[in-house]
């Protein structure tokens, strides 16, 4: 958490941490690690793991030594769940916060429970505070309180603080780590200022400026202060407006705003408008990659989808929604259960009940996809819903209309039937315009009820093009053929 | 582009550049503009469209002015299509590079046709390099010469170097305007550089020290050399363990290197290892949610989802996508017509059998799902794709039995025929396999064969669930109960 500079000079130590991918000379070079994607190798892999098994602890710690901590948490995903614990002590002393803070959540988990408290606090002591936090609020609360109570005063109100705040919201998010100076500061000042003060953080990207109340009038990015002459005041380089996050904002939002505004750095302010942290780009990015992700999981009723989950917690998941599922598949054969004896009459039903149920279905998920997205990306917005709707209504009509009238003939080629074709094509057209309205409607209805569209509209938009797709089609048929 | 200091004691024109979210005393209130969750108001962009239709531009003008050019963009996507050019008018001296920027493809698509080639050209003129490229990328070629013509020779340059390289790579990506200095350099010499040479660029995160050859040796995070004492030479403050891009590495390779080491900026090198330009992560941040969110889309048949695209092409592109899933429907109903003998001596089957092919369709959606993003994610390496499928064959084999004797049992519970409800369990068992198999196989071999899995892998997954499902239901019916 805290990096505090031990050496004026700078040296080694502190500035520049161990980092990325050029190649070591005192070892086997980066491309026996790491394939054109920057993935490990297969081959490194298995390596890593025959000294493992072999009990080769030296052996390993060369091997894994050379590499990134990102990459060292992407080995721990690699290896086999029963080789991971074996891992981590071959090369404990390489198992710094930088490698828990990249673990996958479920990975770590199972590393954690094997730590002591005292081992967690020393974890969390050399990481960001986000970071820390990330670790310490997926113990149970005896834990928490075990491992806050090895902490320094300093880390350990850092962290309290943090979790003080919902999950998930800016206050989780922020570092409290940040520059602020005055406003009466010159840029001279301000770099004899960074210079001069021991306890300052060494990785900082913005300045924040401050009034007699702390709250913040102005950002100052690193490049303008180093371009400016001394003798300038702080207040003429810096930038006036700015993009102020509110310790309670949700994350997701805080993801937006760092999107639509392409910030580095943003403060983050309590409800008296104080400035009490920073949020930087870096730990927003993993943000906006898996809430844009997870609606792809969402949609399909993956849960959160992550491949280093337990078994049976994944079973669990899925069995769920397919339960779910079954649940609605049922519903919807009553319809054709309904017209049982319409089918007996004309078993060509049977043969073509599917293809419009499955269409409407295929048509369906393209409008909620588009749907759920514009939502999560604040595109559709009060001004342009019912442009969206209208829009939906003619492409479900054109869909409509020029598939049923492909089926129809494709029909009236194979079964000679001109009021069968004339089903065929009334069906698909109807069920199209259902599918199109379900799939903007529901997930827009259930946004507006604070539902997470992307969870729950696959349910019941399905639902809604079987139904009324068999019915539409076996009704028609009864209607029109018996 | 090339943003150059005009003013040494950069008061106000230069450096910080008209921003964000503050309120502005002389007009109204922000929140009357934005609301909670920094969307325009309807109300908002309703004034403003009164005020395009009754003609008073003055009055459009005011209202728009204090927007931050991001919100200006998202006014022209909220407004209607057929105002957007009487807006561009209206606000003429607003529009300037940033608002291009910004707007969504289509919509700039839609302004860009009005423009003269000297207009374009002084817009490219004012943005960064990627931002200008993605401007003209787009013109045809007789129009791109055009505004290349009209540009400073430097900026044109700049431009056609970046269009050199293949789309959707570093190259387009990157902004040559970096700072580089040589090795034996301290940190005073740095900021006395800074502070002279007028032609630098103002916008930068991190300093990149060169050997005689242009190669890049080392990287300066510019909190590093404001917190070092001016003696220190730079190459004891900089990071020499660096991440290189290539100038023609993908886009989204890019990107996944930027969140895999936490990158603010980053050295882009050409084939020789010259240091040719950076990327900084405010221009990645929306490669990676474009890359993460398009999979929910692909995966759906969705095309690119772009609510702004011209409805013609949307219809276009979905139709496609309903035509083949059309031509797999057909081909599954094509099963069930060989076995309407059997359906025909026991229409319950026709009642059943979507349960059985939609049970499989929904199983395979979330294995396909959670491939298709581990995939994207590099998450599922050559080290792991056995166990994910072992891990998908025992998810399988769990809910399919678990569902197949539920289903067994209502079965029983409501046709009493004990050999029709061993057909069914059965026959769920043997498609939930089916559906894990596809679901991870069919992506995967897509991806061996450097086909998109998103974009495919839908069509294949459900033609094997919908074709086999029916295939092993009716199939086992027919040898069992007839």
């Amino acid at each position: 958490m805290s990096e505090k500079p031990r050496d004026p000079a700078f040296a080694d130590a502190d500035c520049p941490p161990a980092d990325l991918t050029v190649a070591d000379e005192t070892c086997s070079p980066q491309s026996e690690r790491l394939d054109e994607d920057n993935q490990l190798r297969s081959g490194f892999v298995r390596r890593v793991q025959d000294a493992l098994e072999a009990g080769e602890v030296d052996q390993v710690y060369t091997l894994v030594e050379p590499l990134h901590p990102a990459d060292i948490a992407d080995l721990f995903e690699a290896v086999d769940a029963d080789e991971r614990l074996a891992l981590s002590r071959a090369i404990s002393d390489l198992m710094g916060g930088e490698v828990f803070a990249e673990l996958n959540d479920h990975v770590r988990e199972g590393l954690v429970d094997e730590l002591s408290a005292e081992d967690i606090a020393d974890l969390a002591e050399e990481m960001e505070t986000d970071d820390a936090v990330a670790l310490i609020e997926d113990l149970d609360e005896d834990e928490q309180q075990a491992v806050l109570a090895e902490m320094e005063p300093e880390d350990r109100a850092a962290i309290v603080s943090a979790l003080s705040y919902p999950e998930e919201t800016a206050g989780r998010l922020m570092s409290r780590e940040v520059i602020a100076v005055g406003e009466h500061m010159s840029v001279g000042d301000l770099i004899d200022f960074l210079r001069d003060d021991r306890e300052l953080a060494t990785e900082f990207w913005e300045v924040f400026i401050v009034d007699a109340r702390h709250h913040p009038v102005g950002t100052c990015q690193l490049s303008w202060i180093l371009r400016a002459p001394r003798h300038v005041p702080l207040t003429d380089v810096m930038k006036r407006d700015q993009t102020l996050i509110p310790v309670t904002m949700d994350q997701e939002e805080v993801a937006l705003r760092f999107q639509k505004y392409a910030l580095i750095s943003a403060a983050v302010v309590d409800e008296s408008g104080r400035l009490v942290g920073q949020i930087t780009v870096d730990d927003v990015v993993h943000i906006i990659q898996e809430e844009a992700g997870e609606d792809a999981l969402a949609l399909s009723g993956a849960g959160d989808g992550d491949i280093n989950e337990p078994l049976h917690m994944t079973i669990r998941s899925r069995m769920w929604w397919l339960f779910i599922n079954l649940g609605t598949a049922i519903l919807a054969s009553s319809v054709v259960a309904a017209f049982e004896q319409t089918i007996a009459k004309l078993v060509t039903l049977a043969v073509i009940m599917p293809i419009i149920s499955g269409m409407g279905g295929n048509a369906a998920t393209q409008t909620m996809a588009v749907t759920v997205r514009a939502l999560a990306t604040n595109q559709l917005t009060s001004s342009n819903t019912w442009r969206m709707i209208m829009r939906e209504w003619w492409i479900a009509s054109a869909n409509g209309l020029g598939l049923g009238m492909l089926m129809a003939a494709t029909c009236q080629l194979i079964y000679h039937d001109w009021w069968l074709s004339l089903v065929v094509v009334l069906a698909m057209v109807l069920n199209s315009l259902n599918a199109g309205l379900s799939g903007v409607l529901i997930p827009l209805g259930l946004d507006k009820l604070k539902i997470d569209p992307a969870v729950v509209s696959t349910v019941f938009v399905t639902t809604m093009t079987d139904t009324l797709g068999f019915f539409f089609f076996l009704g028609l048929a009864s209607a029109l053929l018996m």
